[in-house]
């Protein structure tokens, strides 16, 4: 049980690439910036020295309500770049990334695609930070404060998000006299689903959106929970056979370890962990993260996104398990499969396996209940069958509360999805890449003329948001055009009907 | 200034038709039972005692927030009459009547419309109440503690009610094992801004929405803030030039009057009020009611809703006015007016004249911000400009409170209306009757081909949605079938759907 336990954990607090590995290693900086190519490096620099301005609104604390505490303000930060935009007099566009689960600088300088397309559109770059996360912290900017109880976390929710993005880009267009400026909203991730969701509550804002791995079906009788792993199993099977076995073998290798006199001391060695106060369950979860994040992040070029990673990060995982100089035994092949997710940099002395995943936590407590599990027998982790009940026990015990499971789905739908948004509803662009566990929730099928389906079979999670470099595959090259050819016809349509009157 | 401050007031705790007018009259009940005609009384009656049963919902306090005060809970009331139900099998549809400013039952029993098309339908009926009217309070049901204070108080929001309604209708539907059955939406005045709203927030919980009467663009910056007193004015003066004319002259000899030795008792006298413990401007705000408030309910036939009332009530009045019966005295004819209006039974001994304006007045203090006013030269009431500032002072007065007067077309919307739901949007019915004060803040043009605008020059206040009599002009006989026409569209649309998977 307690091994189930800690799987339902890590799998709901993995949501989707947070904080919580970048506690693992001790070398490995919030917003990394030894990025692995040279060219990411530069551009990760130039954005924090010149691509953006950072800018703080006083946003309110809650929307919907008016009791005097919800008067109560916080200063929200957002990015702004204007160096190609075309200006409010010619109502040039806006395009707004909704930011998700964490410090917004780190989505703006993985977020490449948008300062790529803004001199062609002449937009302006906005990018909000989320509430909670970052330095959009409630309650005086007291992290501490904020996060310490469900009387101050009740105000972190994906409707209150949201209705901070349509004040702050309302009052933003005010101040820049550019009310007639069509606004795009992008986001990647959770902030895809919030962009996709903008669109369906905020089109008096936003005229369209790109929900780029935006997982708007994870939810309660919508997709089997299984899908999740089913995809990352299938990614580390399709580079090798031998590579699957050998990781699907070692969780029980793990355990009968664990359970011999010295058998914990034997995995720390192995595994190179800073200390000794650990178990079998951390360790697996550790390696289990190391797993899911790789496939999501299974990039065709080097990134630099949740940690430094070589281009094709599976492959490199297999290869570094299938390699002979890897030799025989188990935790050595695992460790050294490992160590490219954990310490690609090369530079990390130990690993500490301690986990914080930190506002995510919260609110995959509160409404985000995203059904996942392995229990197929195929699966390439130890078996789990997901159950509502064990979520529900975990948040009641961590922070005193019941879960909404059926809240998303009430608020934003999702069930039949297909027929209802056919008929109310238009210019959302779906991004998914087949390889990214989180596919399996998204909308992969085109629904009308302008909500449209762009499924890439090797993409991975929001892939088409990165900076372009040299080496970028022809079908990313095609997924980004096709992109670039939607918006346009969404910003066209608008100016005619602008004209029309 | 103090005038003017009341005239504010009346204007902006006006909305829409609402308990106030009830406590003017001390013979009037609440739920008046003495109905005019015969035909509505019996349908009043057997509608409390048959036409619908009344169940209770538990509801959360608050949707959009996780705090431990949020997750309270208050039983949420609700009509239903499955008469005429094809059942869940058929996939019959549910037509759901999202409850405004009141007791359910009044606007159940004032909305035939839906009782008379249910048959045709083979659909369910839902009333739905409005959180903190009539049975539905929260706060243990406890009238006295919900409306307190601002703490209590703050929950009480439109976002919430939708959220409501949006709840109800999902576990209903899983109740009675029917998903799949379509549901459509209605409501009058504030309950049809509620039903456009949700139509266009929910669009996976209704397929499309009867808006009657609905000024969803009464906002600031949208729409003059003259329009209402415009349209009150022509109501009259296209009556007769001297009604309109003796009406416009009255306010300045009420004035003069009550500043003479013996004045108020000669007012009080003249208009048969209950005590001398008034001022001018109360007189005036008794008067000004009644001359609003039937121009809204200018039915063509006699009618029993906020009060009964002879059919073409507005020609009533200005006969009343313009009779030679009446006498020369200004005030004479004034008072065989308001008779009209506030006597029309005539069991009235005396009028008071106190005026409590119920919910309502919080709901304009937060977000309803309904720019009202009576400036320009013409206006049958005391000249008036709105200015918003003094809605804050009044509401922070009273209230403690700050109004978010921005926030209402934030989150719906409501500039360029046109623009934005032509390319997102549909299956909305918005009607309106020109008659009606609250007309021109209403969407009177078709917006696409599924976004349509009914107009009826002779209308007033959702007069579509009463029950049929026989003495219906042809012109109201039409706006109900063009309604049921639409409506058999969208759920002939949704059933194809829905067999196409």
């Amino acid at each position: 049980m307690a091994i189930v336990f800690q799987f339902i954990i890590i799998l709901f607090s993995l949501f989707f690439l947070m904080y919580f590995t970048f506690t693992c290693a001790h070398v490995i900086p919030k917003l990394p910036s030894s990025a692995v190519s040279p060219e990411l490096q530069q551009r990760s620099i130039s954005a924090q020295n010149g691509l953006y301005r950072t800018k703080f609104f006083t946003q309110i604390l809650d929307h919907f309500n008016y009791n005097p505490q919800s008067y109560q303000t916080f200063q929200q930060r957002y990015l702004i770049n204007d160096t190609y935009w075309g200006g409010a007099k010619k109502k040039a566009p806006i395009f707004v990334y909704m930011g998700n689960e964490g410090d917004i600088q780190w989505f703006a300088q993985n977020t490449g695609f948008m300062f790529e397309i803004a001199p062609y559109f002449n937009a302006i770059l906005v990018f909000i930070e989320h509430r909670y996360y970052g330095k959009s912290i409630p309650f005086g900017g007291n992290d501490e404060v904020a996060n310490k109880t469900s009387s101050t976390l009740g105000y972190m929710s994906s409707t209150q998000a949201l209705a901070d993005y349509a004040t702050l880009i309302i009052d933003l267009k005010k101040n820049l006299s550019a009310t007639d400026s069509p606004v795009v909203v992008f986001g990647g991730s959770y902030g895809g689903m919030l962009a996709a969701w903008f669109r369906m509550k905020y089109p008096h804002v936003a005229i369209g959106a790109l929900a780029s791995s935006a997982p708007i079906l994870q939810f309660l009788d919508l997709v089997s929970p299984y899908t999740f792993t089913n995809i990352v199993t299938q990614d580390y099977k399709s580079e090798s056979e031998n590579c699957y076995k050998v990781i699907k073998g070692s969780w029980k290798e793990i355990d009968d370890t664990a359970n011999t006199p010295g058998g914990i001391e034997q995995l720390q060695k192995s595994f190179r962990l800073c200390n000794n106060n650990i178990s079998a369950g951390d360790l697996k979860n550790w390696l289990q993260t190391a797993l899911m994040y790789t496939a999501m992040t299974d990039y065709p070029t080097p990134s630099n996104f949740v940690t430094p990673l070589p281009a094709y990060p599976v492959k490199k995982m297999c290869e570094a398990i299938d390699s002979k100089s890897s030799g025989n035994e188990t935790f050595t092949k695992l460790y050294a499969a490992a160590n490219i997710f954990y310490n690609y940099s090369g530079s990390v002395i130990c690993f500490d396996i301690s986990n914080d995943s930190g506002g995510w936590d919260w609110q995959s407590c509160t409404e985000m209940i995203m059904p996942l599990g392995g229990n197929n027998e195929e699966s390439i982790f130890p078996a789990h069958k997901w159950e509502l009940e064990e979520t529900l026990s975990y948040c009641k015990q961590t922070y005193h509360i019941d879960p909404r499971p059926h809240w998303i789905t009430t608020e934003f739908g999702g069930h039949d999805i297909g027929r209802v948004l056919k008929r109310y509803g238009s210019n959302i662009i779906f991004f998914n890449g087949l390889r990214d566990p989180w596919s399996g929730g998204g909308v992969l099928k085109n629904i009308s003329k302008t909500l449209i389906a762009i499924v890439a079979k090797e993409g991975a999670h929001h892939v088409d948001l990165r900076f372009s470099t040299k080496e970028d595959p022809e079908w990313l090259k095609d997924v980004r055009k096709q992109e670039v050819k939607i918006i346009t016809s969404w910003i066209s349509q608008y100016y005619q009907d602008l004209l029309q009157g």
